[in-house]
Order: C-alpha cells, then sequence, then structure tokens
C-alpha cells in the first residue's frame, strides 16, 4: 500500500457546520493530517447539528462525526491571547486553514489573510462565504436552501406546475467544499514550484452558479427562461422522454432516447406519431402519453423492454432496495466508525480510489481539545506552565 | 498578476460528454494546458450533444463550447497504428490523462493504466465508470438520469405524494468531474515528493453514495428509510419549517428556524401551538399552518419580517429576477468567449478565485483537430511525410 497522497500536509480547519468541514474531510481522507480549531466547551456549531435526532454518546450529533471523522480538535478561545498565540504559532507551522466565517469575523480575530500570511507566506488560506465578500448580500445567512432559492437553482427540479422545488440535499456546501480542495490543492502544487502560499475564495452563490452553466448559457443565449415540463420534469433544457414515470409497480427513469425507438419497445402505437422534431416542442404532450402506457405494466417488465433494445431506462430504487443489490455491494461504500463507547457507526467512505486502493478511515469525530496536549507537545512553544 | 497555479501542466483528455470535460475544465481553468484527443471528424460525442437545439456557427453545440472552452484539440484515430504512435509519443510527455469511456474502451485501444505507465510512469492516469469497473452493474450505461434514480438520490426532493424526483440537473456528472479534480491534483502533489504517477478512479454512482452522505449514515444507523414530507419539502432529514413556501406574490424559502420564533415573525397565532419538540414528529401539521398563513402577504413583505426577526428566509428568484439584482452584478460571474465567426456567447466563470483574482478565458471549444499542427511541431517526432 503506498502512502496516501497528502500525507504530511498540516491543515487548521476554522471551518463549521457543512461546506468548510466537508472540504476538510475530503483533505483528510486523502491523507493530510486535519486539525480543527475550536471553541473550548462547546466547539463547533456543527455539533449541535443533529439529523433526525441521532447522537453520539459524546454528545456530539452523528452528523458531525460523519463529516469530522479522522480529524483532531484543538480547543482556542481566539479572544483570549495567550490561546491566539498558540493558534499563530501552529498556523507558523501549518499548510493549509480554512474558514467559512461571515466576513469579517476571522479579521475581527486578527487573522486576515494578510495577517496569517505575515506569519506563514507559505500557508494556503481558503475560505467560503456566502455570496461573496463585497455588494449588498455579503451580509446573508450562507445557508444552502436559501441559497439555493436565490440562485435560480429550484426552478430546475419539479413539474412546472408546482413552483419551485428544491433540491433535497445540501448541494451549495457539496458543490463549494468540492471546489474549495480543488482550489487548496491547485494552490499547493503552484507552492511546491514557487515556495508562495495563495488566497483561495469561494461563496455558496458562486459555486451554484457554476453548477448552473447550461442553464444560464442558454439564459443568457435566448433571453428566455428555460421552463421545466409540466409532468415528469427531469431536465428543463431536454426534450421528452427524459423523466421519471410511474407503473403499476414502482418508478422507471428514462434518458434521452429516441422516440420511435421508446415507441417499439414499449410497445405504445400512440408514441408513434411523434418523431425528434416533436421531443421538446410537443414535451408535455409526449410525456402524457408515455406516462399513461407506463401504467399498464411495471417497471421491471419496462425496464427489460427497454434494455433488450439497448435504450437508457432505469428502475427507480429508494435505500432499501438498493442496498440490497449486489451491485451495491461490490462498491463497498460503507464503512465503520469505531466510536468512544465502542459502538458503531455505518458511513460512506471517500468516493475517490488511488491506485486501486479504496480510502477508509475508522476514526470517529474528534471529542473538543481531545488532541491539545498532543499538538502542544509536538508544535508549542510552551511558555506558560 | 500571478501565473494560474496550474501552468505548466499537460492533461490529456479522452472524455467525452459532461464529467470528464468538466474536470478537464476546472484544470483548465486554473491554468493546465488542456489537449482533448479526438476521433478525426466527428470529435467527441459532446459536440453533438444539444441543449434546446442551441448551436455555434462551427456545428457543436453550445453546450460543447461552455464545457470545452479553453481548451486545445488534437485528432487522432487509435484505432489507426500512425495515429496510436503519435498519442503514446504525447502521453510520453504529458501529466494527466483522463478519460470516461465505458471498461474496456481504453484497453481495446492498447491505452490500459498498465500500458500508459509503462509510457510514462510520472503520469496520474485518472477515469471515470458509471458504477466501477467490477460486478453485475459494471456495463450499465453511465447516465446521470439513470445514475440519480438507482442511487435513492431521487427519494429526497419533491413532495412524499409525488413519487420520487430527479434534481433537475446532472448532478452525478458534476460530483464526479469535482472529485476527479481532487484525485489529480492531490496525486500530482504526492508526485512532485515522490516522482511517480497514480491510477485515479471514481465512478457516477460512488460520487452520488458520498453525497448522500447523511441519508445513507441516518439509513444504516436507523434501519427506516427517511420519508420526505408531504407538502413543502426541503430535505426529508429536516424538521418544519424547512422547505419553499407559495405566497400571495412569489415563493419564499424558510430554512431551520424556531418555530415560536417564526410565529411571532410572521404574526401566525395557529402556529403558536407548536414547540421544538413537534418540529419533526408534526413535519406535514406545521406546513400546512405555515403555507395557508403565507398566502395572506407576499413574499416580500414575509422576507422583510423574517429578516427583521433575524431569521433564516428568502423570497426565491428565478434567472431572470436573479440577473437583475446589484448582489448578482457584483460577483461578475458572466463571461464572453470569442467565436470564431465574431460572434460572443456569454457563459459562467471558474467559481474559485486565487489571491484575489477571478479566472476568465475567452477562447471557445476547439475545432477538431485544431491544433494537430501545432501539437505535432511542439511534441512529436515527425518520421512520417
Amino acid at each position: 500500500m503506498s502512502a496516501l497522497p497528502l500525507k504530511g500536509l498540516i491543515v487548521l480547519e476554522f471551518s463549521q457546520y457543512l461546506s468548510g468541514p466537508s472540504a476538510g474531510l475530503r483533505l483528510a481522507d486523502l491523507g493530510a493530517r486535519v486539525i480543527k480549531i475550536e471553541r473550548p466547551g462547546t466547539g463547533e456549531a456543527g455539533r449541535k447539528l443533529s439529523i433526525k435526532n441521532l447522537w453520539a454518546a459524546d454528545g456530539s450529533s452523528l452528523l458531525f462525526h460523519t463529516i469530522n471523522r479522522n480529524k483532531e480538535s484543538f480547543a482556542a478561545d481566539l479572544k483570549n491571547a495567550d490561546d491566539l498565540e498558540k493558534v499563530k504559532q501552529l498556523i507558523a507551522q501549518a499548510d493549509v486553514i480554512t474558514h467559512n466565517f461571515r466576513p469579517g469575523v476571522m479579521e475581527k480575530a486578527g487573522l486576515s489573510f494578510a495577517e496569517v500570511q505575515a506569519i506563514n507566506p507559505r500557508v494556503i488560506y481558503a475560505e467560503i462565504s456566502g455570496y461573496g465578500k463585497r455588494g449588498p448580500w455579503k451580509n446573508r445567512p450562507g445557508q444552502d436552501l436559501l441559497l439555493q432559492s436565490m440562485s435560480g437553482l429550484t426552478y430546475t427540479t419539479g413539474d412546472a406546475v408546482n413552483g419551485p422545488v428544491p433540491f433535497g440535499l445540501s448541494i451549495g456546501d457539496t458543490l463549494c467544499g468540492a471546489q474549495l480542495v480543488q482550489g487548496i490543492l491547485a494552490a499547493l502544487i503552484r507552492r511546491s514550484k514557487t515556495g508562495q502560499g495563495a488566497f483561495v475564495e469561494i461563496s455558496l452563490l458562486e459555486s451554484l452558479l457554476d453548477f448552473q452553466f447550461e442553464l444560464l448559457t442558454t439564459y443568457y443565449a435566448s433571453g428566455k427562461q428555460p421552463q421545466r415540463s409540466n409532468i415528469n420534469n427531469g431536465h428543463p433544457l431536454l426534450s421528452a422522454p427524459y423523466g421519471i414515470y410511474a407503473t403499476d409497480a414502482g418508478y422507471i427513469a428514462i434518458a434521452m432516447n429516441d422516440l420511435q425507438q421508446v415507441a417499439k419497445a414499449v410497445q405504445c402505437n400512440d408514441l408513434l406519431q411523434y418523431g425528434p422534431q416533436d421531443a421538446f416542442s410537443k414535451r408535455d404532450e409526449i410525456k402524457e402519453c408515455i406516462a399513461k402506457h407506463l401504467l399498464t405494466n411495471t417497471a421491471s417488465y419496462w425496464q427489460q423492454q427497454l434494455h433488450a433494445a439497448g435504450l437508457w431506462a432505469m428502475e427507480v430504487l429508494n435505500w432499501q432496495q438498493l442496498s440490497q443489490q449486489d451491485g451495491y455491494r461490490r462498491l463497498q461504500m460503507e464503512q465503520a466508525l469505531r466510536m468512544k463507547d465502542g459502538t458503531q457507526v455505518i458511513t460512506t467512505r471517500c468516493p475517490i480510489r488511488i491506485n486501486g486502493q479504496k480510502l477508509y478511515s475508522t476514526t470517529p469525530g474528534p471529542v473538543v481539545g481531545e488532541h491539545n496536549k498532543q499538538i502542544t507537545r509536538e508544535f508549542l512553544t510552551t511558555t506558560t506552565a
């Protein structure tokens, strides 16, 4: 087994909740040593963000442990001069620092990019904001649903007749965290040549606009708002049959396919009247025709018919159905965190494989300040008793 | 202006459609020289993937130009021995190669990881598959909607009463492309220390499972399927009021907030009867109560009331409304590609800022084989006339 690619790198994570910690998680998955800098006692705010009221025995939420697994914790009160001095000593020896505080918070603590750079010119200073740090929105709360709602994204999903529909997961946090990692690693590559650190900035809003590049490019070019179909919407820019359909038993997804081929595969005579020229202009009408026909048999039957014709279709699965499939088990995506009370928490692993190696990490999130002693011994000049 | 962080890196992109090319785009945004290896004549399949039938004058789709901007094209027929030899010469001088062909295609061309590594042991070989390269699903089509449907993701979005609802954008392609970049850059960092290349693998399905880590962890822990609310679903794991609500004029998103504070801010007496203990267990009932009340005034009014109380809420915008906002304009997310016929295509820029610099690139996607001469001159030993 070769060493993990980021082994030897030291990351100080001032981040909280999801976006920043998800970046730290990926850096840890890939081998970096990630040290959370947390306020003494309560720790970072994400510890109290529970999903369905599931908590670990240490009082932090299950969610906290999944996204902060494999990290260390150094408790420090940034308003206390001694603690701040220790944090600055850590910064002097770190490769990366991340934060996702609102604009002004790190500056107030005396840890602006300029101040950090003065301590350590080689450091990569990476920050996430909600809306960028300038302009009228800079102090708005950087919360995922709110960002989805004001970025246009909620007009991509669900049917046009139903109004805007949000993605049911924290898409802005996830994308922004992933892009922060990209910026950090790119800056580290440059540093290996030039010795220079960098300032990497990203915002949830910019991430969500980038995510919508197809739609926005279409909108800029046409001046017209892309419209979702009224039924079975799959993507506002794509023509029939693209979408998910109810059947007599279960649901089936049908992607881009030639209408004539679909008609033949599912033996739907009514559909034969439509050609490629109709696929967008008569989108609702065609989808209605397909929807009605697919109610006459099961998703499993339709999948067989469509696959036999080489067409793109798939039965829709929920988590229970998925986790029973051999194809799912073969991926070995599950891993167990060994909690301090002896119990296990099953979560997902890093999706990236390096040299055939799947990246597992069994250490749960740290207790607040769990590593103060160890980190003090390794990194700090202890002038105080 | 400092040099872009990946300046000097050479990437050969054998990728097509969205996932692989989106990774190449980000590498190009960050300064890498990305050369598409395309079949002569038709080029990569994504050139014919149009959005709303919008095409550039060169016959490639607008979508192709947005996701392949700032790249070069080298036309080569991998089944032709001379062409393959040229490609191998390029591989010998490249830092990264990416592909997202189905399992077996690159192997058949004589360009498996082992063969490529024999040519260039320093190369990072990065590949995307749909479902991993082993197991019963390995030959299934790696299409975004199909992957969403079989990964459980469609049970996160929309209301429970409406059946599964897909995300209206290519989320699997986007996440997988972003994670491929992470793997590539991490492997390059290791190479700068060890001189060794690496094999980076990722699949659309693993990316989508990773994306659902909160849900899957909850499901593994409880054995129960998370359920969306029947109305106004925002996230299956979150309690009322989380969701988007219709008003007398427009829609408003309301995120995690204390129910009592919401009740007071929007002057809703009926809501006062609910406390934090009810927020999940009576989710539908509470959402119905809020939904009914919010129909009595406008989204703009409710936003004022909720913001005045310091609560997390936001009016929902479509693209037209968004693009008229000062906060949007201040981000300067738009950039113009200068097409060869003199026209401009407006698209979005890279969301990452480095040292305060926004990363723009004005060069559209290449014509198939546009850079054969230049690349031949720079990289190839031309033994043929």
